[in-house]
């Protein structure tokens, strides 16, 4: 990813400790956390200085790398119960638990992790760069940009690549109450020079019936075996407003983001997230504390609305996950 | 309707002056804008010191109180300016002009106005009670309660009264983005003693999908005679969102909001407000200045959506307004 022009990952490991983007902090200030303990890694994970599933993913396995050998399991079992709805962490929990049982050095396994994420992220791009026509409009929700996935993105990737191809595209950002992601996006597409406009979540459908937007491309935090699949809160109304206005609606996602565990959305398990995030913006109380509020903060969309999965392996559609899975799943 | 159990209106005429509830500090502060010449009337409007179809067309009458008889059209001109989408502000001033030029005092005929759309508003309660069973939960967006109304409300009417014949009920409040009139809902349910949670605008979807919804009932600012509606922004992601869950899709509204004049939704005007009501909370930047946003006001919700129309004539749906219409639209 670019910022100002230099080339960042949203996340790294250097000197002994893992520095994150802190993603709180933006769009408004760029600074950078730093993780010294297992416990910061945890800390940042569950306070979303660092968020989106493969990124929280590369976070936990750098995580690993602070704690010694026998301090592995308790390790994971921290991590583990940090959030529960992306699929990604406990994929590179395995992946991490495996490597240094087999002997691995724990840092060597946690960059070939997070560089193995950032190839197929590319790849993502490069696959679904071919279903972005010239002067596409486009809508996005949350961030699945390169500071969820530590470059290129999910739902960004395809954007991007779009982009280095000489192609013209307008992105719509729904803001993404209640934490906002949206502004990270727009932070991220102004970055990369793509153009955008960040629109309330109550206006996507408008736009859509209007005729302006062409494809709507999400991530997703997990996604189960019949191709339903659970991202950001508010996901589910996009994919009904898309199919409802016969506009293509993908799910970016590398093969890490599938359970192959579950067999369909019922069984995904949805965060419900503290009050304060919907009644606090900036440290500012929007909403008084006597209010009650509820805060969920994901949503599962049944697989009847996606139009295609963009994976590292290629574009297919929901009833071609089985297959896909079979072949490619254990590839790690 | 009941503030700290005293009966209060949202606005009213007094000692030579238009006294309004300031709706730009609930629920935070209750507090009172007092406008004493048209300017401060026509600033109200335009500021959404006053919002609400019903209210601003109160608002309106009264701002002609202000004014010399000889002023009347230049003030009709600039109050018809302040807000586009509304039908009853051009309603309350079409009917204002007639009392006027027949010879009736302005502050009658305003009064008069007001407690025709207190009574009109307490008719719609009534007959849309009838559609809420005991123990039901329901979805309402923005605030179509007595805040904008001066009374009763329109989508909260039914509410109310199911309250008082001791039916129990369950609100969930879109907060709806950008203004936050979900808070101005929920500060009136507080003091109605009506259950209710604030949700994001983005999890209304969730809760439906789960069947926690058991209807829908907003307000509108203006209805075509086709059935297609206008009103608050994300309104149409809801009522599509509704007809996908089998949840039935209700719209309260007395008469003046049904505009004879235009046969769809295609012919309704919408609002662009500035980027600025997306970009602050209370005062505080929560995007920053250099992202481009948008903020269309309202959206325009097709009738196929409609389950019901609830008016003060009783409840009908879309195919039978034209009837209702030639019925009731000249009632005054």
């Amino acid at each position: 990813m670019k910022i100002n022009g230099k080339d960042y990952r949203s996340l790294w490991f250097e000197d002994g400790k893992l520095i994150m983007i802190d993603q709180r902090k933006l769009p408004f200030e760029l600074s950078f956390y730093e993780a010294r303990t297992l416990d910061d890694v945890v800390f940042a994970i569950k306070e979303m200085v660092v968020r989106g599933a493969p990124a929280i993913g590369c976070a936990a396995a750098y995580g690993l790398v602070l704690v010694d050998r026998k301090e592995l399991d308790t390790a994971i079992r921290k991590l583990s119960s940090t959030r529960p709805t992306a699929h990604d962490l406990f994929y590179a929990l395995d992946y991490m638990k495996k490597q240094i049982e087999n002997g691995k050095d724990s840092l060597d396994a946690a960059n070939e992790y997070t560089d193995m994420i950032i190839e197929k992220c590319k790849k993502i791009g490069e696959y679904g760069e071919k279903l972005i026509p010239n002067d596409a409009r486009i809508l996005t929700h949350c961030n699945a940009g390169a500071l969820a996935t530590v470059d290129y993105g999910t739902a960004l990737s395809p954007i991007r690549i779009a982009k280095e191809k000489g192609k013209n595209t307008f992105v719509f950002v729904d803001e993404t109450r209640p934490r906002l992601q949206g502004l990270i996006t727009a932070w991220e597409l102004e970055q990369e020079g793509i153009d955008y406009v960040v629109i309330p979540d109550n206006a996507a459908g408008y736009y859509m019936e209007k005729g302006e937007i062409d494809l709507v491309i999400v991530g997703a935090d997990r996604i189960a075996k019949n191709g339903d699949f659970a991202n950001k809160i508010g996901t589910y109304e996009k994919a009904v407003l898309a199919r409802e206005n016969d506009i293509p609606f993908y799910v970016a996602a590398p093969i890490s983001t599938f359970d192959n565990k579950i067999e369909s959305g019922d069984d995904i398990v949805i965060e419900e997230r503290k009050g304060e995030e919907v009644r606090k913006i900036r440290d500012v109380e929007i909403v008084p504390e006597w209010m009650n509020v509820k805060n969920p903060a994901f949503d599962v969309t049944p697989s009847k609305y996606v139009t295609a999965f963009i994976t590292e392996f290629g574009v297919f559609k929901p009833n071609e996950i089985d297959v896909v899975m079979k072949a490619h799943q254990r590839a790690y």
